[in-house]
């Protein structure tokens, strides 16, 4: 049985998230589904990150075992066409060492926020991006990313329910560039914090609307309270983009 | 009655096109109720360009009068206000000269064409290009083009149920680029038949995929003969973008 790699594409805003749920429908079910109806086999799908409804993904990875031995472009072809009615699609497919485990053996996991900033809403990225009718200073953002970077408690960034065992993290990157009429946060790290990124960018659009300034966030980062961190960003601007191993 | 200039973003993949329809609704009819709620009266909204259903805009322009001598900034927020649960939004409202004519004082018409050409299909972009399995070559489908731009007969490029007065139009503009994985042909003229950019591009496509030379579409615009062009590109990669006064 060989172990097969997926690369993922997905619309995160008509389903409840990665996992499968009790109520509403999961990218993860969805894919089991598809591998059901290409390989006759029921198949437990292995993903390295569990995002929230409405939530997408231009590069999720996630592994199964697959009960024949096909090559990778026939798994990704016949996959795709059992998901071509869905918002969900098989970038690539390729076998791996049987030892390859796509959460726990993923070293770097990266993450975009979009956010528009300008005053009339959008009707071509409706769900896609963040829209704040309010122009926020790209570079003052980026500025205030400077303290979080590194080995360091994200308390202050770190949703209530998270079931993590601790809530120190290393953050490997977090930056902000302006691209086109949109706002881009990036973030990498090997794990996050539940809700950390929407956390971390909701902190930062303050500073972006001048109501925080770069110390502010680092006096928040500092106070490692949940309370004293910005609100939430929703998730609609959150894309899940490379899980590296 | 101020006349105002609108400018008119929409995502055309859930209305039956531009115009009111018996069956379906238009874009056009979806601002003109939006402008009663704000305005109190029943108006008639005029567009630049009749797009077809599943045809995007990012620019397309309408005029109206309104009823009461309001700001354009606050008939832009307005309009949306009553457009928010719509896949359509006023980009820019202004007040122009009471003879301005969305339709008749154009100079020139844009429209963008995107093509995604990669053998996975596209989770989220779906019904925002035209999605092909068959990597194309853009260079060899730019190169094609050189042969159309001019004051030229189009049969070749015209729908069976087109309403222009002639064949003859005058192309100012046609080139293919490669933008990351996707395919962008560009189209400008004062007016084009119907169907025009969508028969163009499907017979661009047959160059992408080596089927057609340069000399084969040069030899189909000759023909002046619909028979001898390529097939109509589906609607969902065109977007108009801009209209020139």
């Amino acid at each position: 049985m060989p172990r097969i790699k997926l690369t993922i594409e997905y619309d995160g805003g008509g389903y409840s998230g990665w996992q499968r749920q009790k109520n509403g429908v999961g990218v993860q079910q969805l894919i089991e589904e598809a591998i059901k109806e290409f390989s006759g086999v029921i198949t437990t799908l292995y993903g390295a990150g569990r995002t929230d409804a409405g939530v997408h993904a231009t590069g999720q990875v996630a592994h199964f075992d697959l009960a024949r031995d096909d090559g990778g472009d026939k798994v990704r072809d016949g996959l795709n066409y059992h998901l071509r009615k869905h918002a969900v699609a098989i970038v690539e497919a390729a076998q791996v060492a049987d030892d390859f485990d796509a959460r726990f053996s993923a070293r770097q996991r990266a993450y975009l926020y979009r956010i528009l900033d300008r005053r009339p809403p959008t009707a071509l990225r409706r769900r896609k991006v963040w829209w704040t009718p309010v122009a926020l200073d790209a570079q003052a953002m980026n500025e205030a990313c400077t303290s979080l970077p590194g080995k360091k408690d994200f308390s202050t960034f770190r949703a209530a329910h998270c079931q993590a065992d601790g809530p120190v993290k290393t953050l490997d990157e977090l930056s902000v560039t302006r691209e086109g009429d949109e706002i881009h946060v990036t973030a990498r790290a090997r794990s996050f914090l539940y809700n950390q990124v929407r956390i971390m960018v909701g902190t930062l659009k303050l500073v972006g609307e001048g109501k925080w300034t770069a110390k502010d966030v680092q006096a928040a980062l500092e106070a490692c309270d949940r309370a004293q961190g910005g609100p939430t960003a929703p998730p609609e601007g959150l894309y899940l983009t490379e899980v590296l191993y």
